[in-house]
């Protein structure tokens, strides 16, 4: 059986398998999303209109025994940003889809009306199901009784009470594998995309999937050993190493001691009680209350990086509390307590909220007179009122840059609309060239300067040196390489340090696709993908004026380091 | 004494005349304000920051005894659009500042901290006085008190609760020849410019001064002596003509015959109740009453369209119920009583909002849930919102398209983050044109087709041929020049028709300016002006993408006519 798309049609109901055509066969993940929506969505469509389509794709080895690969792109013209979207998250559901051979899946139209449907996607078909009992409700208790009618084994996707407001923090939600809503393609306001057309839930069961097809099983087999050697080889991907034993959380006090851990709203640097948030500390914690650490977000994972985090007790389990969660939802609006900021990461899992965008937002709110900064109970009220969907929750689900607009906020930290991660563009210049360069909108993972600059990882440059174009240029090329692979993003630790990690996983690639890639080819496949993407967002309108930063990080100096972000217009021009 | 700018600024707190420079001599209006804004303000500058700035420039002729020549030009960077703004209004502040010779006065800086200033002019000087007993209070009483405390000579210019919000809707407003804080330079949130650099009000006081300089009397003479004559024998502008029995709202009945006048947020472009808040019955009604109708919105005007509508007994006077007004407020809303709308309008006033916004803005809200359409009370109860600075006050005072953005409204009828004007594009497509290209953002004034497309002024065109490119053009940049002059644009019904008085026109500015322009010098005055504006976005980030209609102009159709915007790209690009 060849690899299919399957098109799923919300105007009309239908829902049908298509051969993959011929030019996609080498195309995953990201280069899947990219490529479908840069040729079938018209890049100046309304993105909650009829026009827009949602594409999933999984990577090309995922589905495979290949290690830590279980990742899924989720692509759309974004409503947050206005341009082309690329959101990725590791899940079962995408390995179900490798396996199932379904290269891509692409939901477009629109239902016209106020009727809520679920997809149930099997090898042989799909139907669709009302889905309007679900509607108005968290997703924790959702996704438990969905798995109870549906059965333990099958993969669910959905949206929650954030989408339903059109929201663009809403993220497209997935299951982990306790089966909680914690994993999400959380950025740019897919869910809402997917909200739009009348799709509340995917659920996929795998039955009969024949499994990924694999061209030559000995040049993948003698990749993916490669790989898995140089995992759990190096200091910040092996067992016990620094993401397996603290999380990506382990950031907080490096980034943290690299004064470039936004406080506040983005008014300071750094801030001693960003010890109580910390990754080791909450690893400790976890371990008392009985929660699991370590974890893996998709099965074959290596690094297992993730936790599920609960109450004390053991009780009422979150899910993992990621660095930027903890700094969204903790740092940037002064709460320095892990139960607040917990309860405040089970809120935005619930309804259905990207952490980053949700964190922001409320420091922006607590900016704008609606909270006090450092009231986690006050932010977990505002929080509610999403639930209530008042006037006030609307607002806050539309995220950052909207809030901050509507509460008069002039100090608001975003890129084409979207908000930026938990590294300070001041103190750290080449996170900054990304945030503000990416196709994506801000965004961190999109060429993870911090690897070199912070980590020393890939080689070491100064963080406050701020000619940057070179090495933000280099991740994002690499980057956008690797997210059509399947392989999570964390792998690129150990491959930059370790080049048979990099040759493993290039011959991960020739082994399923039968193909003779060199490692050369990475950043020419990456090039292609942003190729695309730029040229979506120019058709859309973007000029270079978008790839700035908010005058404010140009003026106000960042306590205690007092660096402004002075990388240049040309500088940033110079990336692409 | 040569004519002079004022610059004030608002970090210091100073304020000191300057020589205008030389090329600036010939300025005035529109093509003063654009010029300094383009020169002195950086495009991609936040709007409420620091580097933007808000400048006033009278017309050339204005404050002189050319006829209908009361207009003030307030520019800057729009904090709606993010491009230039120009917003013109017709009021005695305008005439005081070119009878003292004050070419420009530009609002500079910011204060930092939360105090409001009232700046005093005067021919000597200016001062700040402290304003923050006025904060928070509305216009109709803060501008009965300011005469109080200033005498009833003075002009007055401010902004209210909705700039303190740093709302979008919100106007700069100057009183009317009653008194009244009627008079908006109201479009693309200029008021909150005014109100972020902590300016409250500006007081003109006109004693000593010394007049407007005339280089050739006998030429000005022989100008306006032709103008006043064209005003005075055209249909639509002369005494007992359509615009002095019956004000601007002359149009509701003719726009909705020519089903282009849009209902309930541009879902109809016609509807039987509209009779029911028509400029007849409305002048009958203020006659009943006990109103004022006709009158002018600044001395020396023939045409005098404006009234003063009032409660029932002739208590409580509003100031003029406009066209623009009585549609956003009203027939948008589907509001068709004109109590109900007199008091949105009385609430928009004393707020410091602009109508078309406003009302624009309740219709989307409506859309969204807020209210039902048609619910005046419930309209009021939103505008109630502002007062108490709610968070949906809040939303509510950043304009249409975030109000909709928020509440998730998919049909938010904008073009670069202005809404529309009371004519429906789909059926009156010329004026669609303009909406798209001009780089106001959507504004009827800048090229006023419905002149020929349905008055049959300056010649006769098929509403709903698509072909409008040349007719919005050649509209587009008389308007620049004439917004320069100081002349209303209602002058140009007449001008259009009867040459002798665009001769007289120009005939007053050689009089004043001791030039040689001829007729043919208009078009190129208005490309020079246009020109700087189109420059200015352009280095703001704007594309030819930004000159588009919302995608549900060219998709739905507009009953009963059943049209879409079917304008091509290429028509709309073909503009400039």
């Amino acid at each position: 059986m060849p690899k299919r798309i399957l098109r799923v049609n919300m105007t009309n109901l239908e829902a049908k398998f298509e051969d993959l055509p011929g030019d996609y066969a080498a195309l995953g993940g990201r280069g899947m999303t990219s490529t479908i929506v840069s040729i079938e969505v018209p890049p100046t469509c309304h993105p909650l209109g009829i026009h827009n389509k949602l594409v999933f794709a999984p990577g090309i080895v995922t589905g495979t025994k290949a290690p830590t690969s279980g990742r899924l792109s989720v692509g759309g013209k974004s409503p947050l940003t206005g341009g082309i979207k690329e959101a990725n998250v590791g899940t079962n559901f995408a390995q179900m889809l490798g396996r199932m051979r379904i290269g891509a899946m692409i939901i477009e139209g629109k239902h016209e009306g106020d009727d809520y449907f679920l997809l149930k996607v099997t090898n042989d078909g799909a139907e669709f199901i009302d889905a309007n009992k679900w509607v108005g409700k968290g997703l924790y208790d959702t996704y438990k009784a969905l798995f109870k009618e549906f059965g333990d084994k099958v993969g669910i996707c959905g949206v929650g009470i954030a989408a339903e407001l059109l929201g663009a923090m809403s993220g497209v939600c997935f299951n982990d594998p306790e089966g909680l809503p914690s994993r999400y393609a959380g950025r740019g306001g897919l869910g809402a995309v997917m909200a739009s057309k009348g799709l509340k839930f995917i659920i996929v069961d795998e039955t009969d999937a024949p499994g990924v097809e694999i061209a030559n099983q000995d040049v993948f087999n003698g990749g993916i050993k490669k790989l898995r050697e140089a995992l759990t080889a190096h200091d910040v991907t092996k067992p016990q190493g620094g993401l397996n034993s603290f999380g990506t959380a382990v950031l907080v006090n490096i980034i943290n001691e690299a004064q470039g851990l936004p406080q506040r709203n983005f008014s300071r640097g750094q801030d001693d009680r960003c010890e109580k948030i910390s990754g080791e500390v909450k690893a400790e914690e976890i371990k008392k209350r009985g929660g699991v650490r370590p974890h893996f977000c998709s099965p074959g994972c290596i690094i297992q990086c993730s936790e599920v985090w609960t109450k004390p007790g053991g009780k009422d389990p979150v899910g993992v509390l990621e660095y930027e969660s903890v700094w969204a939802l903790g740092a940037n609006c002064e709460i320095y307590n892990l139960d607040d900021i917990g309860e405040l990461n089970r809120a935005c899992n619930d309804l259905g909220c990207d952490t980053i965008e949700a964190g922001n937002t409320l420091a922006v709110s607590m900016e704008g007179g609606l909270a006090k900064f450092g009231d986690g109970k006050g932010a977990l009220k505002l929080m509610n009122e999403i639930y209530k969907k008042t006037p006030t929750g609307r607002m806050l689900a539309q995220g950052t840059e909207i809030t901050g607009k509507v509460l008069g906020v002039t100090r608001i930290p975003t890129v084409k609309g979207q908000a930026l991660p938990a590294y300070d563009p001041r103190a750290i210049k080449g996170i900054g060239v990304t945030y503000a360069t990416t196709p994506m909108g801000a965004d961190h993972t999109a060429g993870y300067a911090i690897a070199p600059e912070i980590m020393g990882v890939g080689g070491k440059v100064d963080p406050r040196d701020p000619k940057k174009a070179e090495v933000s240029r280099n991740l994002q090329l690499a980057t956008a390489a690797l997210d059509a692979t399947g392989y999570c993003l964390f792998v690129a630790f150990a491959i930059l340090d370790i080049p048979e990690g990099l040759e493993g996983i290039v011959e991960s690639l020739n082994g399923v696709l039968g193909a003779n890639l060199t490692v050369d080819d990475v950043a020419v496949i990456g090039k292609q993908i942003i190729d695309i993407e730029l040229d979506f967002n120019k058709r859309a309108g973007f000029t270079a004026i978008d790839d700035r930063l908010p005058e404010f990080f140009m003026e106000e100096k960042l306590p205690p380091s007092d660096e402004v972000f002075d990388v240049t217009d040309d500088e940033l021009d110079s990336v692409f």
